[in-house]
């Protein structure tokens, strides 16, 4: 009788993404990184539940194909009682309600970075992630948020970007009152038209100008407003609309926009963008030139935004479609659950696919090594010196240093080659006739003392 | 017309825990001091995804009753087609489908460590987490794993909670091989019987011997093993299960053992128990005295373990009931999804319900103190040296300070109110004929250089 074993061979799902322990230990980096720059700013961090009540991820009513509903697998009678639960889909919404719910004990302005899993039911066929990370900061204040603060999270989000080491990175940024004012000053109004021109407008690097126009025409040729005026206007708007040095550029070409097209410089929302805007880009003027652009085409899907908007290009990763970071400010998004007026800024990055794709496609930008965080490997030179060599190992490592003891008294050469094959850039032999180092990188074995050893810099 | 808002007021969700800024500080800070002890014992990290194929979490199939299966709100035809997904409940069975899968880039002995949330569908009335954080480590070989791993994970974890600062720490270990040699020395072979007879055991310590004894007396009155020389064999177990100090009081004891009860000698299971438990105890020797205690008693209620076996009393939190961090070494996990021999041995600490019971029952511990990670406040004196204060910041900052910038020229009061709101230890005043900073614990207010200013120690 064979007692052969029942094997269960597992796949892995799609959508839900998994790092081998040399890419886990470079995201962890990435993490600790994006973490350093988000608290150096003074965010505070919050975690909120995996899970919200359905009705308060629903709340907003837009993104409900999405969700991800749980239950308990041997679920019964008592379980109809309780609020049905689902995974949340971004961490704005936990935000809002976490806000809302612990009001009293949070000090206002109120500045929190969040770094969760999050959860979309997306079809995998699309290659889209089902489960990824985002790295959030946002700022939320009762009643009024200073302007500053929209340039506060597109400079710290510059310095993570820019510190993560993949090429160079392009915050653009835009004022929804702008081109909101100016579609309203040519008679557009109606805020479904405002979105449907808008989206039309985002087109323009990707179709080209005269593509863009064609659709406007298009879309519009019944409605009520002015299209003989609206075309060659919004023409003006497209021409002026990539700003590529500050606050200067930005007060030339709006004033160019107020005296060439009609109606623009009676128009309150508008000036007030360009003010906003302005402002922004002023106190941005410390980035390098490529950092930030003004781009009046901006606008970002998202319905709740009322002013800034970013998004970002990493201009070296073509192989990155999209933004990688983006944003806005909103006027008031705790106002589902709290009886407050709560207005906010906040920038994202989709952490998970950038991470994915600049691993996948740019291994020059991401250098994945070591399998292990250990700087030093301890041989074990024979069992009656095990305690010595773990002796050894706690002195190094009560200086700061990660240290592995080999496991069993083999031959040198074994020991060495599972250091050089994990990784570990130090292997130490702890010989009762005195200590050596080896430094695996082409180094010789020297002499050295655990008490006083330095990583040679 | 009056436009009442629609307020959704969301309530927290039972078992579901979730915490303040000031209080995720600290858990922070933990989760720090966890990830730098397991790293510095040179573990590596590793993330799963929050999900696994149904069929994968219950290849075991004792734990469905507390699994959550996920799913789309709105699910369609094609979803059926896909394997069902469910929240792990655990990291030692994703663990094992990971190392399965990835065989063959892995390095073996594979140490891993792993700390994220894990869910159980438990009712919410027993006042039980249903989501909640583990900090697990294992380590994984092939076909055999070497003895000394057993005593250096206990090692890592007492070194983990000793730092936590929550008072003193007892790790208490066991080999389940000497309690099964014992018993089937006795004539107990069924392993029912076995695990019966164990359960009782765990007992004495609340319950005392003479409880113990005559339960086990009531559950085998109808067995086919000899209960009247059982009885007294448990009576002499029970005395020398506890051992305070170390090897030697194991030998002296398990040497009793083996000449006081008839048959203990000459089971060659029971010998290696000793040894094995002995070889861990004398590994564990640098530790102080509390740290460790020897105790034939413990068994643990998993099925899986079958030699070394771990529980962690916090001797000086007796709020904590039940044991902090727990483990042992297994056969054979990954067994069901590779056709390989993979023992292991791992210990696992239950983190979010130990945080929560520090927090609420000793907060003379944990120290919850700033709602902020800044170190330093910087005052905005006025709108013009808005660039001027970002600056001072942005030095600061390069120099490893986390410093946040007040966002409007308020009065100096009002902003020093905020740091002291936030718990930001010190106010940085950028004024234009000299800059000062002031310690907010009571401290003058005194010259300061950005460039070369520090937190004296």
């Amino acid at each position: 009788m064979s007692t052969e074993k029942r094997i269960y061979k597992p796949k892995s799902i799609a959508g839900f993404p998994e790092w081998l322990p040399e890419e886990r230990l470079v995201e962890q980096k990435w993490f600790d990184h994006i973490r350093r720059v988000f608290e150096s700013y003074g965010f505070c961090n919050i975690e909120t539940p995996s899970v919200e009540e359905l009705d308060v991820l629903t709340a907003k009513g837009e993104v409900d194909k999405e969700i991800y509903v749980i239950e308990r697998l041997h679920k019964d009678e008592n379980d109809k009682k309780e609020a049905r639960l689902a995974l949340h889909f971004d961490q704005t919404v936990p935000m809002a309600r976490y806000v809302a719910m612990n009001f009293n004990d949070l000090v206002f302005p109120f500045k929190r970075y969040q770094m969760q899993r999050v959860w979309r039911g997306e079809r995998p066929q699309m290659g889209r992630m089902r489960e990824f990370y985002q790295c959030d900061i946002d700022i939320i204040n009762v009643d009024s948020l200073p302007i500053s603060f929209d340039a506060e999270v597109a400079a710290v989000m510059y310095e993570v970007l820019e510190g993560l080491n993949i090429g160079r990175v392009q915050l653009r940024i835009n004022n929804r009152k702008i081109l909101m004012g100016f579609l309203q000053s040519q008679g557009v109004t109606d805020p479904d038209d405002i979105i449907k021109i808008t989206r039309t407008l985002d087109k323009v690097e990707k179709i080209g100008e005269d593509e863009v126009l064609k659709i406007v025409e298009n879309d519009f040729k019944d409605s009520d407003f002015n299209l003989a005026s609206l075309l060659p206007a919004l023409e003006i708007y497209l021409d002026v609309a990539p700003i590529y040095n500050g606050t200067e550029e930005l007060m030339e070409n709006t004033d160019f926009l107020r005296s060439a097209v009609k109606g623009v410089n009676e128009n309150i929302v508008f000036h007030h963008g360009i003010k906003e805007l302005g402002f922004v880009l002023d106190n941005l003027k410390h980035l390098p030139k490529h950092a930030v652009k003004g781009d009046l085409t901006i606008f970002r899907g998202l319905d709740y935004y009322t002013g800034t908007v970013y998004e970002t290009q990493l201009l070296d990763v073509p192989e990155f479609t999209g933004s990688v970071c983006s944003g806005g400010r909103y006027d008031d998004l705790a106002g589902s659950y709290i009886n407050k007026h709560l207005p906010g800024v906040g920038i994202s990055i989709g952490f998970s696919r950038l991470f994915d794709v600049i691993k996948q496609k740019r291994p020059d930008l991401i250098k994945i090594g070591a399998k292990s965080p250990a700087h030093i490997m301890m041989v074990l030179p024979s069992e009656e010196e095990r305690a010595h060599a773990h002796d050894t190992a706690r002195t190094l490592r009560g200086r700061g240093y990660n240290v592995e003891v080999y496991h069993a008294a083999r031959k040198i050469p074994d020991q060495m080659k599972y250091a050089s094959k994990k990784g570990i850039p130090f292997v130490w032999f702890p010989f009762k006739d005195g200590h050596q180092v080896k430094d695996m990188n082409g180094g010789d074995q020297i002499p050295a003392d655990a008490a006083t050893w330095e990583i040679a810099t």
